[in-house]
This record gives structure tokens, C-alpha cells and sequence, in this order.
């Protein structure tokens, strides 16, 4: 199996090397597993557990002060599930995984994702806040009232990014995962590019991808499924990577990152000041 | 401007001409308008009124028995706005005008999107129900319970598919925007192409796009992004749905239909045994 994983595009981190021991740790997890569905879902739980993160606990806070989670997984046979706008699902991904497995859709939102994700076995009603976000939060001194109230808010304040998610193949077939809490002063409802096919992730039988950064962005140039396109010209990851980052620098002036994945390896690219992998084969 | 719209593909309608004389309607409307935005939510306004399309009033009813409607509008200065989830909006083109419009986001669901529609003028709390979709409700028998025995219920029943569109260019600008009540018989929070960028909806420099069918297969071929591509690639708007639609095919094995506008004109392709469309040039 080979796996490689990232910890979101974004700006230098407080604790590179710790976020790196769990992000080499996630892509390992991923790495024992039998396949690459196994993989990335096993891979991304762990980055969804941990606190550096934002995915699942540690995620940002909606302008209504809740935490919600998204997530999106694809498989090169293309089954595909998405989630959005779940409170109190730390494992994002999991939830995803039962829209693809147990549903004739695709994509299910908000409460009734809940429900569904508590029906077949994933947690729910967790407590998403860390110390660090309850304190960021408390300090917003967000407003209550209408969304047009929200909005003015949040205008100054919206923004950043950080995404966690992971691309495996076996040799014989790929799977990708993206998981998020989404982006800090959101409007309440709000879902960015991560549980959009062919935006936060995208899988075929060429390879797959994950995206990060600015979600909104991410969507209208539908980067996953740029980079997986290029993959089906015949680029190598690598270059796929590349190649689909510069047109998103092109199209929208934004900040993003991909990872790549095809049977040749690896690939990665960003255009912020740093985007951390990790890869693991066995 | 120069307007094409859609009613959806699928079966052979009921009331084929009364189904024509609303779409020319749409059509017209749209072409009337001064900007291709104003021209695609005019245009796709009229459709949502229309109870014979699965759009606003007359969508689709979910398994916990609520319509909810999904909308995406784009233009090709890659301004875009989609919602989805939302019970009582029966305009809900002009809620994702909104998102588009009023928020940093390009997407937004559930309830906080109808709450945002409500807050800028969108009529909210309308009953989507038409005497037809209550009849065919009452007699689906649908259970109470959990999601996984409404799952059960609805793994026989799901299906069908029907959506309206619209794409419009003025010569220097395109926009494109499509509308839902979504599958008959879906869980309840789910989600189609529909509001996904590049699956239901897209519009770039070189034209712009609409999709309808089968939602969860759209979504796994983003079918719009791949019809504006081909236009990006030089193709005329005929040979570009052509294509996307032989591409969709062979991916999926599925149905769709799909309308394209470039500056030369409007093509239009499907797979099913039809799919009524009408273009209107002032």
C-alpha cells in the first residue's frame, strides 16, 4: 500500500515537528491496511483525532458558535460519499464512507448526515471544541441576530484554511479522503470545496487527489478533478500536482494544495508558505 | 442575449406542449433581461413556478415526507452562489444568487441557507407540495424510523430525475444556473449534482453549462466542468455537450442530459428518451 497524506496548506505552524510525527503516523496507519479505501479512511481518522488539526476536533467554529465537519471519499471505481454540516462528528470520513457504502447517493447534509453516520456505528454528539478554539471563539465576540448580522461580522474575520486528507493505491486501485472543520467565521451553514467531487477530492482509475485551502476558491476551479485529468494526459503526479496548482494560481489568485497520487508515486505542490505530507509505503 | 434552458431529461412528459409553451416562456423572459445573471435566475424563476417541473413547487419529496429544493448559479467571472437542503425556498436560484452575492462563501445548506434567503428578500416558508406529488406521497407508504429502514423503504424506489436550467451570454459575459427538488424517494439531507460547482452548474470565460439526470452519477463525472472544458479546448457548444455526454456514458453507464452556450451558439446532448429545451436570441 501507498499512502501519502497532508495536514492542510496554510501559514508556518506552531508545532511542525509534532504535527509532522502525527501526519507520518497517519500515513502509516494508512499503510497497514488492505485496501485503499481501508487506508486513507484509517489515515484521515487519525489526523481527524488530533487537536493540530482542522478536522474534526480542533475544527473551526461556525458565526452561530458550532463546530461542523465535512468530509468527502472517492474510490477509482468511483463510488463516492459525502457529508456537510455535521455538529458533533469528529470522524467526518467515516461518515462519508457510510453515504458511499449504504446509500444510493452521494452527498447528505447536516442533521439528517448525523443520523444517518449514528445509525451505522459512527460517533456522534462529540464535543468538537479544544482549549484553543473555545478561547478563539470567546474572544470573536461574535453577534447574535440574523445572518445579514453574521455576515457583516464575519467579512473581516473569514478566512484561513487548513484541511486534512489522503490519497492510497494498492497497485490495482486508489482511493482519496478529505475531512474538514472548514474555515474560522463562517457563516453557520456554510460548506466549502471539501465534500464537492472533483473539488476537495476526486479519484479515477488514473489516481486520485486531495485539495486544501481556499475552499471557496478550490470549488470554482474543481482542483481535484484538474489535477486527476492531468494524470489521465499522462502526467506523473508530480507534475499533475504542479501543473493543476498553477492553473489554480492563474484562475482565482488564491491559496491552495494538492496531493497527488498515481502508480508511479507521490506528488505534491502549494502556493502558500507550507503545505505538510507524509508518505508511507509497505 | 442569447438564453437556452432546460426542463430536465428523462421520460416522455405527460403534457409535452404545455411543457414547450413554459420553457419558450423561460426562455423569452431571460432573453429580456440585461445581465446573463439576471437572464438565468429570470429564466429558471419561471420554470420554479411551474409545477410540471421538478424545481421549486412540484419537487421532489424526501423519505421524512418535506420537499426540499438545491440550486447553483455561476458566472463566468467564476462568481458563484449554491444552496441545497432547503425546505419551503421555492426560488431557490435566487437564494443561491445570494450566497453568491451577499456572502464570501459559495455555498450554503439546510436551514441557515433558508434563514440567509429570508434575510435578503427570498420568499421562505411556501408549501412545494402540488395536488400530484401529495397523491403520489400519500401513496408511497413511506415507514417512520431510523435512516438505515428508511434506506430499506427507499433502495426500490429511488430514482427518476428531472431538473431545470439555464445558460445565457451577452457577448462578453455568460452565466449558467440550475434548480432542483432533487430524486424522488432520497433520504431525507441528501444532495445531488445539483449545487455542486462543476457538477450541475458551470461557466468560465468560454461558455457556460447545465446539467440534469441522474445526480449522484453527474456528480462522479462532473459533467458541466467537463462540457466547458471541451469548450476551453476549442469545441463549438453542440460538439462540447456531445462529447461530455459520450464521456458521461461510458464513465457511468447512466443518464443525463446537458445544455452549453458559447458565443456561437447553444448545443444540447442527452442520453435519455427525451429532454425538452427552448433558446431565445434578442
Amino acid at each position: 500500500m501507498h499512502v501519502i497524506v497532508h495536514g492542510g496548506a496554510g501559514g508556518t505552524p506552531d508545532e511542525p515537528d509534532l504535527r509532522q510525527a502525527t501526519l507520518d503516523r497517519a500515513a502509516e496507519t494508512g499503510a497497514t491496511q488492505s485496501t485503499p479505501l481501508d487506508a486513507v479512511e484509517e489515515a484521515v481518522k487519525v489526523l481527524e483525532s488530533n487537536e493540530r488539526f482542522n478536522a474534526g476536533v480542533g475544527g473551526a467554529v461556525q458565526s452561530d458558535g458550532v463546530v461542523r465537519t465535512d468530509a468527502g471519499v472517492m474510490t477509482s471505481d468511483r463510488e463516492a460519499g459525502a457529508v456537510a454540516s455535521m455538529p458533533g462528528v469528529e470522524h467526518a470520513v467515516s461518515a462519508a464512507r457510510v453515504v458511499a457504502e449504504e446509500t444510493p447517493h452521494v452527498f447528505v447534509v447536516g442533521d439528517h448526515a448525523v443520523d444517518l453516520a449514528a445509525d451505522y456505528g459512527v460517533e456522534t454528539g462529540v464535543d468538537l471544541f479544544t482549549e484553543e478554539s473555545r478561547e478563539r471563539w470567546a474572544d470573536s465576540d461574535a453577534p447574535d441576530g440574523s445572518p445579514s448580522e453574521h455576515l457583516q461580522w464575519l467579512r473581516e474575520r473569514f478566512g484561513g484554511h487548513d484541511t486534512v486528507g489522503a490519497v492510497a493505491g494498492d497497485g490495482e486501485t486508489f482511493a482519496a479522503a478529505t475531512s474538514t472543520g472548514g474555515r474560522w467565521f463562517a457563516l453557520a451553514g456554510r460548506v466549502g470545496d471539501v465534500p464537492q467531487l472533483g473539488s476537495g477530492f476526486y479519484c479515477a482509475p488514473a489516481g486520485g487527489a486531495s485539495a486544501t485551502g481556499a475552499g471557496e476558491d478550490i470549488a470554482k476551479a474543481t482542483l481535484s478533478r484538474r489535477a486527476v485529468r492531468h494524470l489521465e494526459d499522462g502526467m506523473d503526479a508530480q507534475a499533475a500536482a504542479d501543473r493543476a496548482m498553477a492553473e489554480f494560481g492563474e484562475l482565482t489568485g488564491s491559496e491552495a494544495g494538492l496531493i497527488v497520487l498515481d502508480d508511479d508515486g507521490a506528488g505534491s505542490a502549494f502556493n502558500t508558505d507550507g503545505m505538510q505530507t507524509s508518505v508511507s509505503t509497505r
